[in-house]
């Protein structure tokens, strides 16, 4: 019995890893798509969403196994209730790179109003941290998952700075306000991400410390 | 040992609905201080905010501890993992309540727009798919929770033809664009309330009848 419940652990983690990477892809083609204006990209983060959520769904599935199955304690126990977590947060990210992905089809129809320099770096900044979260769950590694939650900042300032940004636009020629109002939204969907990727860090800090660090009732 | 659990559950099931209507409040509260421009009411939305956390962190070290103690199966099991996400979802739920609050907080510095009628529409509708998706969970009322998630749609609506009108404002007169973005924002964050209480009736469901219909894979 022990034996094959660290196969499934394993198993576990492997799909945990293997759906953080579909989601990453779909943040980074969904703002590819957004820079290069290819329609065809857009399509495809939204094609491929299926498979995500149908990854979604065996996770669970695995997960709700293993408490059925071998009624684990402590650690596994933690360590199971966190990834079923994990898994949702993951899928609601890519559900935010479809929504960026829509929004890519509506803005390419209009003209092109500026050249994308932050909100691309909101991208990579967030992907990064979803990777690192996972990397942090599936290495056990503390220092990267603390890590995580504090670049949460840094992309809510890019974001700030792109809203005042695009203001300016508006106020300067109103012509410009459908297409900078849906450039604000695909900020507020990259913040999103963000915060998910924090939602995440903080279970695997949970995890592993067996205390919450949510909402900063931490002493540190 | 069985009474017991019993008696745990029965808890579980209160602190749901105490955290749910503590959550519906906050709802009410935020959209009311945006209605009547009161600052002071859009900070006790924050300030109470704490309060959900905690319970939140107090629902979430119930549900495992009845895991780790009771190995529940079947659908003890389901409702239990059930309960945790759903807890999450309030939670997120709070916090788009406070994102509201603190908008209001910024928009009422700024001179009068227009009346507000689709807004505190779309937060009655929001706010009452919250209300109905816990007493689905708790009155185990499988027809509620599907009707919550028909009634998703209503508010997406809504928040489209909020959005269609805000652009028009700013169209018009450049000088509501600071405004009327802060209302758009307003109407994104209603829809994200309504979007996780389609998430905790699909939980319902999926609870009650052992079967997702996340992602529209069931043939009905």
């Amino acid at each position: 019995m022990e034996r094959h419940f660290d196969e499934e652990l394993t198993e576990l983690n492997k799909q945990l890893l293997r759906m953080g990477s579909f989601v990453e892809e779909a943040i980074q083609v969904s703002i590819k798509a957004l820079v290069e204006r290819k329609d065809d990209l857009a399509g495809e983060v939204i094609k491929r969403d299926e498979t995500i959520n149908m990854l979604e769904i065996e996770i669970d599935e695995l997960c709700l196994r293993l408490l059925a199955l071998y009624q684990p304690k402590a650690i596994d126990l933690r360590f199971i209730t966190s990834a079923m977590k994990i898994n949702n947060d993951l899928e609601r990210i890519a559900d935010q790179a479809v929504n960026i992905a829509e929004r890519t089809q509506e803005i390419i129809k209009q003209p092109f109003l500026k050249p994308l320099i932050d909100i691309p770096r909101m991208a990579v900044l967030a992907q990064n941290m979803v990777k690192d979260s996972i990397d942090a769950l599936v290495n056990k590694n503390e220092a990267l998952a603390r890590d995580v939650c504090k670049r949460d900042d840094e992309v809510d300032n890019l974001n700030e700075q792109v809203f005042r940004e695009l203001l300016t636009y508006m106020m300067q020629d109103p012509k410009t306000i459908t297409r900078a109002v849906e450039l604000i939204l695909v900020g507020r969907h990259l913040e999103r991400i963000a915060d998910h990727a924090t939602n995440i860090a903080e279970d695997v800090i949970y995890f592993l410390k067996g205390k919450t660090i949510k909402h900063h009732i931490e002493n540190q």
